[in-house]
């Protein structure tokens, strides 16, 4: 029986259009958060079990990782996100770094779930990190990077929101001000995840069935739509006051679609103060791209004085989505500049006509199949490049090459020198 | 107990500087590919078990491959190559595909192997691959590409050889020349493959007890320094034909570093005509580099017309190495150009700077933290930033910075504009 074609269930193959996508959408991800001074690190894909089980949300590790015992009977994991490796390497390093350290990657990460729009089981996400600054400008820092990067792909702010809440200020309500236990907040934080995937009445329902006797101070308190709406007594609260702070430096820096939005709750049980998420305000895909948040406590779980840190992971499968619907995807052409056509018995001219366009820093191909003309013509059309240059008897003896601009149909007969500023003309 | 900080055994943390290595040795690689007109493919790192056991050699995937049962029962691989996988995509789309096809990627892959200086458990590898081509003309231009790989890194021709063999040459030299069947022509090719690790005296004791009355016609064979050396009946053979073509044409091509090595076996089983390896001529470091070869049965084990193709996989851990004891590793910087120190409660004029300065397009760095001036200023030298700005109350009331170069101790004052210029002065 023949072997079959198909990617592992959930993960892609990229076939060279798919491949240039990617590489356009890293490229633009890289260049915008070197510009805020993040280096570049990575890790290997495998990760010793325990890693997660520290501080990982439970479903993840217990249904959702890919894990195995290799042969050397180590329990290991496929990384299923970048947090938990990030923290080991600094703490792996915590006295010799320098601070503030600021980090990013683009690992691919995988997870075993039903595959699913916008969640498939290998994707990709950058992961942006500030270590070893505690105030709120990390915080600013981290929003003004992931806003930067949505407005290089072209995005405008008419089509995101930057959603903003603080683990401190929630706790404080779920606790004092609702009078919930450690059980029932727990719940409540989980409901609140969901929220915006549950038909209103059985939201209620469950929001009734957790917070009891609090449940109409909690329906209030939910429909706060700023911070001013909060309870009196709240308006104080240390939380209250950061959110307040980080809006200000927001709309200082030209930021100004960034709010408040107290049922965000982010998944993560490491998050330890504020955290933000960025929605696509498209009513046809009006959802969480992505987000992030401060986790002060991770590092120090390794043994070594903790480090305050703030971050964020972009997934590439949700950006792209987002791009598209917003028909700010870009139509990529193939890097080859041009491709020989050799007719007849002279590879060895075209290839030093090749090797000398390609010194000139042209990408040239090169057909040497002893197939028909119509077909290899045929086939450059197909593999989307514009330029094509015949090598033959005549092309060899004289040194003078002819040239097809496929796109416009003009023909130009000169030297390897001449047609090179010809094809560099018509790609510039 | 607190959580180990190492990562998983055979496998490698990429800190940034490490990281900046591998960046720059795979953008060497990508350019000088592309040049030759391949496009990046890529696909998932797990792959179904079947993948392996149809042509990989056995101790692959018997012994050395991460393979485990997935949640939903499929039996699964961490790839240990590219080639079973690129040959999967390309039977995928067979037909829609135009031919010559041109392919590169650079995956990561996993083998459970003892590690040792160059083989770890994890390493990248680039992948090249031409299909649609039966001609001698790809396999020139395979090796043509190698070659111009290792020039672009610098490395001269007394440095590597280029050995070739023919897969076609060999079985008639072990089936029709020395009378092997096709127990002993396998355990006669295992063998050759690790002659170079072992002790003469060894090697022969073992040749005797493979190649019987034939041991002697064997040594002979085995002691070819070129074609012209072989046995007259054997020198007109289509393989032996073949490689003189092919050394004629790489010599025509300035290639001169290639020669014929009938030792030259290549692990895997499914090489179908000529291959060959870049070995390092260091007598600290003799060794095979890298290879490939052509392998014309693969695409089409899934159920397709075959493609001839011809590859090659370039591993970066051996490259490096090479790189390494030629002293051909670059020194690399950061990419941070400049930090912004704030002095004082000024972050928000410093943020406007650093944005200023990032849409000239430098990558600034900020440090708002409290420490003390002359810890921020040893922390900028230790993460190798070349330029630091100050941000106190009289820069903030003047619109006037003062940057100071830290390799020269140069020091300009100046507006936004003005010190762009200058740090861009610095790092041309």
């Amino acid at each position: 029986m023949a072997l079959s074609t198909q990617p592992y269930k959930g993960a892609r193959d990229f076939y060279p259009e798919d491949k240039r996508l990617q590489n356009y959408l890293f490229a633009v991800m890289r260049y915008t958060v070197m510009l805020y001074g993040y280096q570049e690190y990575d890790a290997p894909i495998l990760e010793p079990m325990e890693l997660y089980k520290a501080k990982t949300g439970d479903e993840i590790v217990n249904e959702q990782t890919y894990n195995f015992t290799d042969r050397g009977g180590r329990e290991v994991v496929i990384r299923p996100e970048m947090t938990p490796t990030v923290s080991r390497m600094v703490a792996a390093r915590r006295q010799e770094l320098g601070y503030p350290l600021r980090w990013f990657s683009i690992p691919n990460l995988w997870r075993y779930e039903r595959p699913q729009r916008g969640r498939l089981r290998e994707h990709w996400q950058l992961n942006v990190d500030l270590f070893g600054e505690a105030g709120i400008e990390a915080d600013h820092e981290m929003i003004q990077v992931a806003d930067s990067i949505l407005k290089a792909f072209g995005a405008t702010t008419d089509m995101y929101k930057i959603r903003l809440n603080s683990r401190t200020l929630v706790n404080d309500l779920f606790d004092s001000y609702l009078g919930l236990n450690q059980e029932k907040t727990s719940a409540l934080t989980k409901l609140l995840d969901k929220m915006h995937k549950l038909e209103q009445s059985k939201f209620e329902a469950a929001l009734t069935d957790i917070c009891g006797d609090s449940s109409d101070k909690a329906k209030e308190l939910l429909s706060a739509k700023t911070l001013n709406d909060l309870p009196e007594q709240l308006q104080s609260h240390a939380g209250a006051s950061k959110l307040k702070q980080l809006l200000d430096l927001l709309e200082q820096s030209g930021i100004r679609n960034a709010e408040f939005d107290i049922s965000l709750m982010r998944g993560f049980d490491y998050y330890t103060d504020i955290v933000f998420e960025v929605f696509d305000v498209d009513p046809e895909n009006n959802r969480s791209m992505f987000g992030g948040g401060r986790y002060d406590g991770l590092v120090g779980l390794f043994g070594v004085d903790p480090v305050p840190t703030v971050g964020f992971g972009m997934g590439d499968v949700t950006l792209a989505n987002f791009l598209g619907s917003h028909n700010l995807l870009p139509q990529l052409r193939s890097e080859v500049d041009a491709t020989i056509l050799v007719l007849g018995d002279f590879y060895q001219q075209a290839n030093s006509l090749a090797q000398n366009l390609r010194s000139s820093g042209l990408n040239i191909s090169l057909d040497a199949t002893d197939r028909k003309l119509d077909k290899k013509i045929k086939n450059v059309d197909k593999q989307n490049v514009r330029h094509v240059i015949f090598v033959g008897e005549n092309e060899a003896q004289s040194g003078e090459f002819k040239l097809k601009d496929l796109e416009t149909g003009q023909e130009t007969t000169g030297s390897a020198e001449a047609l090179s500023r010809v094809i560099k003309d018509n790609l510039s």
